[in-house]
């Protein structure tokens, strides 16, 4: 079944704002078996959006819209698709309750302009937004079917998988369409391919999907016991092949893995960031449920910080610097004692631009990690932006934990590619 | 002048690939005083290139794609344009005695298939690839212009900044565009749009952007004294009514004008986090200089952190609970002296999905801070899913202290639509 997908936003064609609906959009589609044949992003502007819709359904039975669906006079999906299909918009008193409860739960006064909101083209179903103020539609004309949704991300990921998927099971627009997503760590997106690309049988698809040294690896077939058993089989394979660098199958994340393996195993976390300033622990408190596991960690940017919270030793830093193996050992074993935590990790390095030499250059990082009885760090040396080596840096810290809580840390010196280098110390 | 950019690449529909060209595109055009309004991804498929194409060159005088110029049986743009415009393909020898030195000058003996990339409909003009081996090409027809560019990003941006700006520009389709971001926080939409939308003149452009308890206000008018005028003048009059909510003017985020305002002021920054786990020292760091002013943080996550690294007392935990105006403002007070810093900020909450109580729900946010002489918290309720709750609680953190260093925190009292609530204390 293929779709169109409309994104309706003035900021996303004037670069203010980076289009963030569609990769979500197109995963989900693709899960039940909708091909998205075009994407159109249009201003919000009444003709540009009604013109891209007409020829949208004109060409394809299902076309999602995203945003356009506040109470702003720039908010016009609903009025054009109204005016498109010859429907008119009517008040919808149920769905005005509910948008006002939403309103005063935060202890806002429902201003008049709230009402937009429950505004509906007659024929639409509304479709709720657990997360937002502003409710989709859904309509179908002539045996096509229209989805509006809102522009912001979480609020359209949440209707999307709430609402939008079931309407399109029941209206039989989805075609099953399997899936699975092995999600990698430390290993290279061409080394990966070199693994995988032989296995696949005709029929299954391969897509490769990096992000801030994590790589997720989604493999696609037909539903049925044919396309089960091929995915099944490279699974295996791949599982024997990749070792402790899989750290899941499915939809979780590397911080997910490590809080449900210390979990598993009755331990508690600490960190001590430096270069990455309170990102790695933030990316762990993402989790939902982290606090079972994470008792939490000191952001120690400044050395005098170092010192005090982590008791790392003045001489370490006076001999061999705050970016040293040393230092992330000892800020690893401080954090563990301060926080009272079975297991710690730490980060110290150059994010840039500034700050870098020709010993300790920019996007030099180390890693420590303070267990029961033993410290060990791990030397790495990233490129890229600041924010890439921030990035990059919590990916690593989080992916020597995970080879900790594996008894396979003797991996990361064989990742050379990875720039990792182990210095264990017992 | 209004553009149509049309993003020919199957891969980017898959989601096997992330559009990596748009944002390039629009700000480079956007200088130029071309604004895009439309921008359309279609796949490596004859009649959906034809379909966007027509439909693109009818709309707009300017056309812009990418992809599509390669040597492999799917690279179809340049012979979809001939077909589409009735122009014959015609082989270029200078072209292609280019494209074979390429190949050479890598070390490649030219394959066959190599003569398509010398192939160009008659009329148009080439446009070099310093960094790739498929030239682009640039052609007019009845006074409109299509430009086809390169789908790999770093050979379409050579080819945008080397041939294509100074082609537009010779062929008079650019036009100097001025544009200002105002940057706010603590102020709703539709409150700004409210006060702005009255105060602009015919020409200039206004965008509100929000994200995550921000708000950029990008305004927009033709370059010249006309433009410049009503531009200075919107300004003037929106710094006088928006006083301290406007944080900045310009390429900036509210993290780096509270670090400016605070390097200015000559103090030290600390921070104490436990919903937002390292996501606000995370944010701090994020900016370039940062070690100059932030001294660090401590990520509070279980309530022994809380009492031990912070001194919040137990009294506190015990008869208000970690989620209250005291613990928030014994957390700021704890981080500023254990990290000797001049001012510190926290944050307490329920971040959800679980955790929440009626008298307590999920939401519920306490921002502390610490200064010299007084601390101070604050209450918010937010909607919304867990990472939204947290990204909105690192903006508040932000705010208050904003508003701190602007001897302004009377004004989040009267932010009753954020859901401040002041509870001062001195």
């Amino acid at each position: 079944m293929p779709a169109d997908i409309v994104t309706i936003a003035s900021e996303v064609l004037a670069g203010h704002t980076v289009e963030g609906n569609f990769a979500t959009l197109v995963r989900v589609l693709a899960r039940e078996g909708i091909a998205v044949v075009r994407h159109t992003v249009v201003p919000d502007d009444r003709g540009a959006i009604a013109e891209a819709l007409r020829e949208a359904l004109a060409r394809v039975p299902l076309v999602v819209t995203t945003g356009g669906l506040g109470a702003t006079p720039d908010d016009l999906t609903r009025g054009v698709v109204a005016a498109l299909l010859d429907r008119k918009l009517t008040l919808r008193e149920p769905l005005l309750a509910q948008v006002r409860a939403k309103y005063l739960s935060r202890g806002i006064q429902p201003p008049p302009a709230a009402e937009v909101l429950a505004l509906l083209p007659s024929g639409a179903r509304a479709l709720e937004n657990r997360l937002g103020l502003a409710p989709g539609f859904h309509l179908e004309a002539g045996g096509r079917h229209l989805f509006a949704l809102p522009g912001v991300p979480e609020e359209m990921e949440a209707m999307l998988l709430d609402a939008v998927v079931p309407a399109l099971r029941e209206a039989r627009l989805a075609a099953p369409w399997l899936e699975r997503t092995l999600r990698l760590v430390g290993v290279p997106e061409t080394t990966l391919a070199a693994l995988v690309d032989p296995l696949l049988p005709p029929g299954v698809q391969a897509a490769y999907l990096p992000h801030a040294g994590r790589l997720d690896l989604r493999l696609g077939a037909s539903a049925g016991p044919a396309g089960e058993a091929a995915l099944r089989s490279i699974e295996e394979r791949l599982e024997e092949r990749l070792g402790a660098a899989l750290y899941a199958c499915g939809e979780t994340t590397l911080e997910a893995a490590v809080l449900a393996r210390l979990r598993e195993r009755g331990l508690t976390l600490a960190v001590a960031e430096s270069l990455t300033g309170g990102l790695l622990g933030g990316a762990i408190t993402r989790v939902a449920g982290a606090s079972e596991v994470f008792r939490g960690g000191v952001v120690a940017y400044a050395n005098e910080a170092k010192q005090k919270l982590l008791g790392v030793p003045a001489s370490a830093l006076a001999v061999h610097g705050a970016v040293s193996a040393e230092t992330a050992r000892a800020m690893a074993s401080g954090a563990r004692r301060a926080l009272n935590a079975s297991v710690a990790v730490s980060t110290t390095g150059i994010a840039g631009p500034g700050g870098g030499t020709p010993r300790k250059p920019v996007g030099l990082v180390y890693c420590g990690l303070a267990a029961p009885r033993s410290t060990f760090s791990y030397r790495f040396q990233l490129g890229g932006s600041r924010a890439m080596i921030q990035d990059r840096s919590v990916t690593l810290a989080l992916h020597v934990l995970w080879l900790f809580l594996l008894e396979r840390l003797g991996d990361l010196a064989a990742h050379a590619d990875a720039g990792g280098v182990g210095e264990g110390r017992g």
